[in-house]
């Protein structure tokens, strides 16, 4: 695929993707791809990254069902960074039963937790 | 400052920086942040990065006046990713003149180019 091709990965064959709520543009989570996961994202049209952690592809949404479908897919000025634009299946995109992992804003000083957990992870990951 | 010391740096000493525009949610650009730049953006109020390739902070705007202001900054569920929500001056974020440095969007197996430059990047950085 002639887009894959042009997709700059990095030293350890990742590249960052962003993850974008398309209808709020509220930005979801952050993850990481490698070469297989962004081609199989495009192909079924849903997310799937590269867990660092686990060292293997990882379905977003196999557990919890809280899949992501494809919107859009853009790629950024140096073609070394993804952005996908998604309908969160769910609405909960964050391990912690929230919509967003980015639910800790700076206060002064302090990160302060400012969303509310929608769902009780252990009712999400049984 | 506790904020700093809850945040977590990758083996290079760097986090990622997804920022967005405060008002219209899109993404204007990802970046790297040490430890320094992260401290010098909450001391600032205005975005500092870390460049990767020159080696050096990168005080975002010093030439082309394209500061970013901050608005809101976050971190995620891991404390390992920034999210800078801010004003863009001048309305371009993008070295090529464009408001987003995410401007290419896949169309079938391609990337695209879907937003206009905005100002020559001659006419940005005399």
């Amino acid at each position: 695929m002639d887009a894959l091709k042009q997709t700059k990965f990095d030293d350890k064959n990742l590249i960052p993707a962003i993850v974008q709520d398309f209808k709020t543009g509220d930005i979801l989570m952050f993850a990481w791809m490698n070469q297989e996961s962004l081609a199989l994202t495009i192909e079924k049209q849903q997310a799937v990254y590269y867990s660092r952690s686990r060292k293997k592809l990882w379905f977003k949404g196999e557990q919890s069902g809280h899949t992501q479908l494809i919107k859009e897919i853009f790629t950024d000025c140096d073609n070394d960074v993804i952005l996908l634009r998604v309908d969160q299946v769910g609405g909960i995109a964050c391990h912690t039963g929230r919509k967003s992992c980015f639910f800790q804003q700076l206060d002064k000083n302090n990160w302060k937790t400012v969303a509310n957990v929608l769902k009780n992870p252990k009712d999400i990951y049984e």
